[in-house]
């Protein structure tokens, strides 16, 4: 398991915590039903604190990507809910493209990047 | 202008607003040079502490959508730096296309979403 969080960025480590365990579920790095690492193990391998992975580990939970177990701790289980995907898709979609065409980003070139991230993870 | 917030979201009311006004530039509501309502009367109208617009207003010129005029106030001024942009677009894009991924959203239904978010802002 490889999480890399750069302490000089703007994004609160919770943030980047999330991220990359969802970018880890994207590249089939963690699959369905594998355990994450303890509030504690990982907290500390890190160097963070341990309420930053748990605020980490809730919010995955409340956006279905983990399920917490009493017992077995954070479990990746995603709720494959696609009409509430493809909305939030639709949602973070439209800001991300509002700032590039306000940049000057073109719409062909939003597409180049869609397909070269596609290949980055499918790799 | 036309500012829309949701009290209800858990978006924070200034990332909200620093969204609504990079909309209303990605549309052309908003051009080059003009002046945006000064702190007061924004939050007057929309019922929100000064203290928010004033946050967003600053995070706007950080990113380089507004410049903050001392007689003028806040003021649409884009900082067109494509390299940047892009970047910036990549890592964005690199967060949603994940969490599309995970939630089974794909690469073609990602490729639809981004064609009629661009006609939603070029009607």
């Amino acid at each position: 398991m490889f999480i890399e969080i750069d302490f000089n960025s703007d994004e609160a480590i919770y943030v980047q915590l999330c991220n990359q365990i969802i970018m880890g579920i994207a590249t089939s790095q963690f699959r369905e039903g594998e355990q994450l690492p303890s509030v504690r193990q990982l907290a500390d391998a890190i160097g963070i604190n341990m309420h930053t992975v748990n605020k980490a580990y809730s919010i995955l939970q409340q956006e279905g990507f983990v399920k917490i177990d009493r017992r077995r701790g954070a479990i990746i289980a995603i709720d494959l809910n696609k009409l509430a995907a493809l909305q939030e898709a639709h949602d973070m979609l439209s800001v991300v493209l509002a700032r590039a065409m306000c940049k000057g980003v073109s719409r062909t070139e939003i597409h180049e990047l869609i397909d070269e991230i596609y290949g980055e993870y499918e790799a």
